[in-house]
């Protein structure tokens, strides 16, 4: 065959190979990704691929281990994400390729992670051993290990509230050692650690402000939280909001809320209450609570529509099939929605006209329009828990 | 040749076109779109396509008709920019293909443009004829038109300062009618507009809070800046700022400032003063003028990094080759760059770790990290103005 007469012949078999490479849930076509994003299917140890635009599943990826609490973030051009498994795995996926493209089990307990604001760097935060561990996000491969010890004895503390701040900082709390850790990887190879003492009792999670200038620690053995602000680091850790928390009485927690969920609306900070059927409603500006709102159950994510007008929550067992939406300049609670049994995660799409819930029980992931309530779409899903979509690529500390 | 040989001579052929594609400017291979922008190079007719990882030029797409003021918006994944000429011109570019997808003439003169929340419309602001056409994101295929008449002879009026704001919204103003107008798309073919009357003289350009709460007309006739706060559109427009503007001893004013640079740092809204060496610092809580910060000439854009934290300004004509660095907290000048002679415009990387300047009459565009201050690369550009990333897709407003 002469060289001249493959071309038409070569581009048959070309297209040919890509309709039957699709079939196969193999290499998509070519695609912006700005509007995808993950499911974690927990129980299968998958993740499931999906887009915003024509609201369609794309297909799934498999073999990410244990993915229990997994989260996820994502690389600077959308195609990556990093997947962080309860199991101490780190997960690369192409989300092009809808392949695997690397992974690394690099410690034995792990809960979640973030990426620099740079995109360069991974840090995975660990139980067991207790500290943080740093990859190259291209390659995976090691850069820095930074062991949570404390105390005269050198023990290691479990590591939680882990966050990127900016500047190629990492931000992240010590359960047991009461400390929070400013770590400085401008070099890398030698981390400059900033370290604060005292913070309060057993601090469980953490979360930074959207503009990456306050971390907030919850504090699981006192009624508080830990604040220290980043553009002012020698002001050291403050504490606030001594109504929140426990509390002087104790009530049965059926799961602690997740901080990251926190919603900020303009001037306001919307908490779930811990333990309580309430949200609470801080003023950024003075950290103290001006209000409470009663809701259906204990909350457990409260995520603020990027407008910052609504606020959706959700529940923990056994009032979890329930989603309220709070109108913020009012305060009222416009809309219920029982979208099934277990409503685990939300997610809004980054400019916030469509909502994506996981309903774990009802094995279905749905997406609602956020302005009308109207079901738009409903997907299959394998017990889904967390969904991550990638424009969180763009955002500081998601 | 067998079937069964031609994988590998195949694969060698895909290859070597690859190659070749790629040299002439062709299609690029699998990538995320998260990373990617355009270069405006005006009187070239020409977008330059750039990557932020890298910080590469990747090629350029020709044909795109008088440039003058042009302005970008994207599509909800990424993958195509919608260019706004002032010739009228609307162009679909996909920057994948790394060609022209489509383009429509569709008025005689047109400044800027918007896509809805859902990123089905794309709107153009025209000043001749005067009015808002607005097209299917998709197909560019017309699907309303909103003539800007007013007074008895239903005159129409230029169209400036056009915008998104949530639930499939745009906001703009009418330069020579002096009203707000606010089209609700949710049924496309029959937009439902409610006007606003006598919101001062010659509002010349408009900008909506990153929340997407309230919007802001600069007035060119009077002292002074309109407010609508769109949650609230009974209030109506408030006149606020009135030491804003022109002030009662008009100064020559080189180049009116651009609102949609306006920086919002936490509580603050930084302005440029028109027509003097300054930035007014705005309360966004009670819309009052808290400070004014002196500068090298008459500010163009000051534009926020996106943690609030910092400041950056250009100048208008003679004073444009400087820009100036300011913090936040202190309201100090922190840093003075001399780029080269006539920097234009400026972007920041949506998480803020970069800044990349065009500098028109040096023929470059430069990237500076935004900590060090360290140029990070300058690349070759044919007279650049506008840059624009594709991050801006998962933003409300721009």
């Amino acid at each position: 065959m002469r060289a001249d007469r493959l071309g038409p012949i070569l581009a048959t078999i070309v297209l040919a190979l890509g309709a039957e490479a699709a079939l196969a849930g193999g290499p998509v076509a070519l695609r912006g990704t700005g509007d995808l994003g993950l499911v974690i299917e927990r129980a299968a140890g998958r993740v499931q691929l999906i887009e915003t635009t024509g609201r369609t599943s794309l297909g799934a990826i498999e073999g990410l281990g244990d993915l229990s609490h997994a989260s996820v973030v994502y690389s600077r051009d959308g195609r990556f994400a990093f997947v962080f498994g309860r199991d101490g795995g780190l997960t690369k996926v192409d989300l092009l390729e809808r392949a695997v493209a690397k992974r690394v089990v690099q410690a034995g307990n792990s809960i979640g992670g973030a990426i620099s604001q740079d995109g360069s760097l991974v840090a995975v935060s660990n139980y067991d051993p207790g500290g943080v561990r740093v990859f190259d996000a291209r390659t995976l491969e090691p850069v820095a290990d930074i062991p949570a010890t404390y105390g005269p004895d050198d023990a290691r503390s479990k590591v939680v509230g882990l966050v990127d701040a900016p500047g190629r900082r990492f931000v992240f709390s010590l359960y047991d050692a009461s400390e929070i850790w400013v770590a400085d990887l401008s070099d890398a190879a030698a981390p400059a650690i900033r370290k604060f003492a005292d913070v309060g009792a057993q601090p469980y999670d953490g979360m930074i402000t959207p503009d990456g200038r306050h971390y907030l620690a919850g504090l699981f053995g006192e009624d508080g939280v830990a604040l220290l602000d980043l553009w002012d680091l020698d002001k050291g850790v403050q504490r606030i909001l001594d109504g929140y928390g426990r509390g002087e009485e104790p009530l049965p927690v059926y799961k602690m809320p997740h901080l990251e969920g926190w919603a900020a609306a303009g001037d306001l900070l919307v908490l779930p209450a811990v333990g309580r059927h309430e949200l609470l409603v801080v003023d950024r500006r003075t950290w103290q609570e001006v209000d409470r709102i009663a809701v259906h159950g204990q909350p457990v994510f409260a995520v603020g529509r990027p407008d910052g007008r609504q606020v959706w929550v959700n529940f923990a067992h056994p009032d979890n099939s329930v989603v309220q939406v709070i109108d913020v300049p009012t305060r009222q609670i416009v809309r219920e929605l029982q979208p099934g049994p277990a409503v685990l995660h939300l997610e809004f799409t980054p400019r916030g006209e469509q909502v994506w819930l996981s309903v774990r029980d009802a094995d279905r992931v749905e997406v609602y329009d956020t302005a009308t309530f109207e079901r738009l779409a409903a997907l299959e899903a394998d017990k889904p828990s967390g969904i991550f979509l990638t424009a969180r690529a763009h955002r500081i500390g998601l």
